[in-house]
């Protein structure tokens, strides 16, 4: 029976520099990374954003992902091409086809070691599961978000991202790194206990679900009227209520926040406060709500299926 | 008598947000900054740069006040430009010439706030000296460094560098601002005192002084075989001695620090540790003496003499 194969992704972003660093040290010496006995493709997500030291060269190719640029062959964007570069060589179609991808990211924001997946697709709920109950890592469950479509994982049948954070844009920075791989290597254990029908899931699993994103208050030419409010910032996975400081002006004047539409009264959690590379998104934060998920144990079954269908 | 005239640019850098976004406000609102009764000229570095959200668009503005570079003809590059637009208009033969000047730069390091002076010039010694008197920040002299030259503040009788830090590029982060207005406006009272004739000196002041650069480990095509270690990272400002940890391998081997020739057996203060702009520049950390220098009476005289002749 054949190991199932997973992709690992490094530098999807050309400027977070951690995850690209362990990833060509372990090609380099693939002892110092615990694989648990699967096969690992390691790659660099995006090379040239890499080499160039930024998030990326036409566009973002973690919003690349999509399928009407991916078959659009007038398309050629640099990010599009390496997207449909990596799906026909890793993709569930391609010529080397992975059962999973992890997706290793870093943030500016104050995230901590943790875990994005994307929508509810068991399998990634059944990995998810797992590695909270092993290290107690967060998961932003990211959902009902119309502008932010597109990522690398929703292309292979199970797939997440490992985030750390707070770290600047390209540097390497050891603690960062050994998140990263701590993270990667529950992961990998993870996949290898479910190819062996023997996951073991905790009982409920906590997810902070995407609600809404702010950007800061801004005036008629998109120039920031405030920064982020100093009891904000830093503060990711701390609740926040109606009439918290959020921003503050330059003259030191506090803004308070106001709930959106659909949140109104309610305690939320912001996340990715700060994040440098979302200020071209207008995303100066993402609300979440804290929720507690019983585990559906078909989550660990579809997890199995899928490392043993293909073997 | 007319008030000295002072040059305030931030985004030499243009991915250093901070000091851009006071400089903006400062001019939207001017009641926002004391003054101390000066005449400011407020401005933006690298404005290309800023709007790119890079460092710099062909070459580091912060390295291009060099005079063979200025008075070559044939030099176009945009940071060329700029550094002859900002001599020509505001340096000492310019049409509104300012006296001294205050450049805003940020950090990836953790330099918290702080002073970096070039070279040993009497006006510069006298406003950091009452700079630290009033604040206690700490001084980076950097001096005899033949790879780093050509500062902008060097272009003019009087200046220096107010760097704060740690911040990610492409961040405004409160804290950080605060920390730039409070240095900022601590060197505009200073300057204030001295064109009255009463700026107050210390008797001493205490400057970290540039003796060297490390680069990370690498192998022959560049790449880094370590990165720095989790106990060095982060303590800018804090002695190292041969044999301290320094560097860490992916695979978790320490590397000690062993002193450059010039340094044996000596304690050296590293600053600039793991700066993300520097990577291109090979530069992992500098190494600094700590020297407590005897205030001279003649360097307030010299900043006195300055501020009055011109007006």
């Amino acid at each position: 029976m054949q190991a199932p194969r997973v992709l690992v992704v490094a530098a999807t972003h050309g400027n977070e520099r951690n995850g690209a660093w362990l990833v060509e040290s372990w090609r380099q010496e693939p002892s110092s990374l615990n694989s648990s006995g699967l096969e690992l493709l390691l790659e660099i997500g995006n090379p040239a954003a890499h080499r160039a030291n930024r998030r990326y060269i036409d566009r973002d190719l973690n919003r690349s992902f999509v399928q009407d640029l991916l078959a659009d062959a007038a398309c050629d964007e640099l990010e599009i091409l390496r997207a449909r570069e990596l799906l026909a060589q890793f993709g569930p179609q391609g010529s080397r086809p992975a059962q999973a991808v992890i997706d290793l990211h870093s943030t500016t924001s104050s995230m901590g070691n943790c875990l994005v997946v994307y929508g509810r697709r068991p399998t990634d709920l059944a990995l998810a599961a797992a590695i909270q109950a092993q290290l107690g890592l967060p998961i932003y469950l990211h959902e009902g978000d119309a502008a932010q479509r597109g990522f690398l994982v929703e292309s292979w049948p199970c797939g997440l991202v490992i985030e750390v954070g707070p770290v600047p844009q390209g540097v390497i920075e050891p603690r960062l790194c050994l998140q990263s791989q701590l993270a990667l290597e529950a992961a990998l254990a993870a996949l290898a206990a479910a190819k062996r029908g023997c996951l073991a899931q905790p009982p409920a699993l906590v997810v902070h679900r995407h609600r809404a994103s702010l950007d800061l208050p801004r005036d008629g030419g998109g120039w920031p009227l405030a920064c982020l409010h100093p009891q904000r910032q830093g503060r990711d996975w701390q609740p926040m209520g109606p009439g918290d400081p959020l921003y503050r002006t330059a003259a030191g004047e506090s803004i308070a926040y106001e709930p959106p539409a659909g949140l109104e009264d309610q305690q939320v959690w912001p996340l990715f406060i700060n994040e440098a590379a979302y200020g071209e998104k207008r995303i100066a934060l993402s609300l979440t709500s804290r929720e507690r998920w019983a585990v559906d144990p078909s989550w660990a079954e579809s997890l199995a299926a899928l490392l043993t269908e293909q073997n």
